[in-house]
């Protein structure tokens, strides 16, 4: 398990702003929990005011991509592109089912997907992402705050 | 101007969360883009796993809390205390109008309020917040990144 810290976030996160700076997204879905914190970072580094968030929720492990439920309806006006955003590409079906769900319901919007760590064994790659993750994650933000 | 840090936060986040943790919230509403950081290092140190979020625009400065609008729909399902986070109190505006449109739409759900920083002159007052601000604070997540 490796610690992720802040710092190193930091760095990744203002590569990541590099990569995506010039395809003009017009506002972020940050995939709660654990793009929040990257959605937030990117939006003020790429001067993007509208972020909104999606979440989903596990219901059965025994067969789970039927039973990922996505929660939070997005809404886009005057909207063209739309960046993606969350902390990993670990199995991908979260990303994959979101990316799907986004798109079957906004046929005018294009979506891409940005994240910083990849696994190569995930079903979908992320167009932008930083790290190959070959290992767990120990992301500050699970690791720092406790009750 | 002050420089606030992510150890700062590190710190304050901890200690908002001791209290607020015997509320027993079962959701947060993350106000957009300033909220989203605190939310998810809060929503992971009090294990909640309901995250939404909510922003608003000002389209006229000079009549203020009349053109506030609020985008973002939040969905309470079985949910009973719900617990609103924004980095600051600063003016006031946008977290008064935020309480009274999820009071107003959400008559069975309780709702509290937790921010970093609390100013004297705001016209509302969190219920939960650390600091007050008699500067200008500038935010690592404002300062740290950019194209």
């Amino acid at each position: 398990m490796k610690y992720y810290s802040y710092e190193n976030f930091k760095n990744d996160t203002n590569r990541l702003i590099s990569q995506v700076k010039n395809f003009e997204f017009d506002a972020i879905v940050a995939v709660a929990r654990g793009g929040l914190t990257l959605s937030h970072a990117m939006a003020e580094g790429l001067n993007i005011r509208d972020v909104q968030s999606i979440r989903t929720e596990l219901y059965d492990d025994t067969c789970k991509r039927e039973e990922l439920t996505i929660f939070g309806s997005a809404e886009f006006t005057d909207i063209k592109k739309v960046l993606v955003v969350d902390d990993i590409a670990d199995s991908g079906d979260t990303l994959n089912e979101i990316m799907k769900h986004l798109r079957g319901c906004f046929k005018d919007v294009e979506f891409q997907s940005a994240t910083l760590f990849y696994k190569k064994t995930s079903i979908y790659e992320p167009d932008f992402w930083i790290n190959e993750a070959d290992d767990w994650i120990d992301f500050f933000w699970e690791r720092d705050f406790s009750e």
